[in-house]
């Protein structure tokens, strides 16, 4: 792992918790000059000479002047969150207070840090590797137990594991052709081929689940967007609410907010799906779609990973679903077609459509399984890995590239210099994920995301 | 110092740090089964034979679901905030899972912490007195140098140990005049009444000094409502926007809020200085107070520390003028007059007013200096206590009270008995400062105004 980047030399500072008055507020400190820093602030005691992992309670103070009453904790480096000298400093919960002990460290040599700048150094310190990096603001940002598991379960090193192994299977099989092509004029076979072809039929199988998971994991990760389209009147708004009422606490009360714009959230099986109100999409028309007229929001239509188009059974005509079916399939929109006021429904036809009565919430707890089935699809087993993140999407589907390439290449019985370039370059998708190989503008995008402080 | 108030061998637990998305964010646990409860979820160590003041790393679990990776930082009783065990769960900053770390707290037996109730416990524990309790929450509401100094100075012990002074000496003198009562017969004078009448008196200077602080401690604490009141075209608008300009760091930029609402926040001096907007006090007759209408806006000027009457010198007259500082003296408002548009003026008499054009900024400087004067009027030694809390102005005019009588007894020359009587009142009212005396009643009510995690 390279640590020796530039700009990695200095001390950086910043508040980690949430902004706000509190009781406490914490600011971290990590770098080389750490403890002279903090030193100078906290002349009480000599904590330099202290052992990490303790506590010291005391003033801190610029000078004469007394800022805070704070209790420090001590991590020498490489025993720390970033691998260096770390010193989290606990402090009142004044905003003003914060300012003012992050100035003096400023003043003292320290620097702001940039966001994430904290977990950019435990990577670069070897601490973690990019996936687990990324895998702390993911849980940093979980709002729903399987967001929360997944983001654990790959901090804990569980997708980098797997990636380890298929890495390591490569290298040495690369290491192993390389080693024949200095024996070329001997003609031996260091490398079993035999052996070799099941591993990388292995490292495809592998890769294809790891790929599939992404649809779960985008899921867990992003949650689903759900619209709900229909007429005035087909209960719409009905059905918004009574989807909301069984969920009331993640209900957002946004007073004054115009009806277009709103965007209520409920949890399906731990799942958070995000239910738009279309309410901008209506007209008078028997084809709703095509006279929507608002770019925008036919656009957020479509944008959606499902929408609910609700008709009022009793008014809708045959026609006018089928109509509106064939649309949502030319424009490749997921859908389902839900059949409202169905307890004063005449008919008594089986339509194939889904049946509610909103108004009563009859068939709503049907309604949301089958949301959760055509857009989940998936038990969610968070013991296992789940791809969450579309740069590590992107990779592994440069991964499954480079394998077809290698299986076809041991299928032609490719030379084994031409077979290990294909394999180098598996390898270097590998280790793209894994952060392995990057580039210091690559890993600068992707700390950019984290919160500061992190 | 009573510890064992009913509910205090309970542990309690909550957020400690402000809500919200954040690096990380703490949770704080206090009370007797602090480590068992925590040893449950922590169960890769055992933190229970771990010295305080450490610090250690691993994954919080609620049986066999990992919650979260965490550093928990121990505190053995008495040696913490609380003077119980007590432990801080530093954690992810997600809300979410200080959500579940906090309900795994409770499941396995603690409850959650009423606002305050920290400290409460740190005060029924004797690691702080009342004062000092008060003053964490003061620092915590912080929001400029003054206030913080204030508080900081109080926090450790300043006020406190001014008035365990006061208190020793009394206690020393009442015990003597006590002693006296039980040799009644033979008529010895072991409290020598000289020296008593002199400490007294010396007693009484430090009551009075600390009752006289109220005012600008109460300036410190609470800022100064200043409200800009004057006839339309007066130049108000201008002026408010002068005064804030000089000071852009902290005007809040509320969009769409109605001029009549608007408080802004000028700092001068140290000192916040809450400039009232009342645009909605306006008329077109000669007395603008007289015509107000409006009952609240009059109550808000009213209220005010500072009215600010800005005219415009070239059309305001003498007799308008009278007969509007009559109204400020009549009602008891402190005022000042402030004559606009100077520099168009052709007046050249001395009329005795603040002189300003506010459009070019003349005279500003001068303005905020005066307005600190007149509200102020003192210089800031935040080194000196100074009382910022009304519950202890209401117990100081109590012990002012005390005193009087005692001068009062010692120059009619009381005998002992009731003189001992009005000594014990003085320190009843010393003791409801520190919280040497108190109720449960009046402690719930202090602390309810705490945040929670405190």
């Amino acid at each position: 792992m390279n640590n020796k980047l530039s700009g990695w030399d200095d001390t950086i500072v910043a508040l980690a918790t949430a902004p706000g008055i509190a009781a406490i507020g914490v600011i971290r400190l990590s770098g080389t000059t750490v403890f002279s820093i903090v030193s100078k602030l906290f002349p009480s005691k000599n904590i330099s000479d202290q052992p990490s992992h303790t506590i010291h309670v005391g003033m801190l103070r610029d000078e004469d002047e007394i800022i805070d009453e704070v209790v420090l904790s001590l991590f020498k480096g490489p025993k720390s969150y970033t691998g260096e000298d770390t010193i989290e400093i606990s402090g009142h919960g004044s905003p003003f207070v914060q300012e003012q002990i992050i100035n003096t460290c400023i003043k003292y040599g320290a620097r702001i840090a940039k966001p994430g700048e904290f977990t950019q150094r435990a990577f670069l310190n070897g601490k973690l590797d990019l996936t687990q990096a990324e895998s702390v603001a993911d849980l940093i940002a979980a709002n729903t137990k399987a967001s929360q598991k997944t983001a654990l379960h790959n901090i804990r090193g569980g997708f980098s594991n797997e990636l380890q192994q298929m890495r390591e299977q490569l290298i040495q099989f690369a290491s192993l052709i390389e080693l024949e092509l200095d024996f070329a004029t001997e003609d031996v076979e260091f490398a079993d081929r035999g052996k070799f072809y099941s591993l990388i039929r292995q490292i495809n199988i592998t890769t294809d689940n790891l790929i599939a998971s992404f649809q779960l994991g985008n899921v867990i990760k992003n949650g689903v967007s759900v619209a709900i389209i229909g007429k005035p009147n087909a209960g719409k708004s009905t059905l918004l609410n009574c989807l909301l009422n069984e969920e009331r606490a993640i209900v957002s009360d946004i007073a004054g907010t115009t009806r277009d714009t709103i965007e209520e959230q409920i949890n399906i099986n731990g799942i958070i799906f995000r239910i738009i109100d279309t309410a901008g999409i209506r007209n008078e028309s028997k084809d709703v779609i095509e006279n929507i007229g608002i770019e925008r929001s036919l656009e957020k239509m479509k944008s959606a990973d499902l929408v609910l188009y609700i008709f009022d059974v009793n008014t809708e005509t045959s026609a006018s679903l089928d109509e509106q079916q064939q649309y949502f399939k030319d424009a490749g929109i997921a859908y389902l077609m839900v059949a409202n006021k169905t307890d004063i429904s005449s008919t008594t036809k089986e339509c194939g459509y889904i049946k509610i009565a909103a108004k009563q919430g009859f068939g709503i707890e049907d309604l949301k399984e089958k949301i959760y089935q055509v857009t989940v699809n998936n038990p969610i087993n968070t013991d296992n890995t789940i791809v969450t993140n579309v740069r590590h999407l992107q990779s592994l589907q440069q991964i499954k590239k480079s394998i077809a390439e290698i299986l076809q290449g041991l299928d032609n019985q490719l030379p084994g210099d031409l077979l290990a370039i294909v394999i180098r370059t598996c390898l270097f998708h590998l280790g793209e994920i894994t952060g392995e190989i990057t580039n210091e503008d690559k890993l600068d995008y992707i700390f950019s995301k984290f919160c500061i402080g992190k």
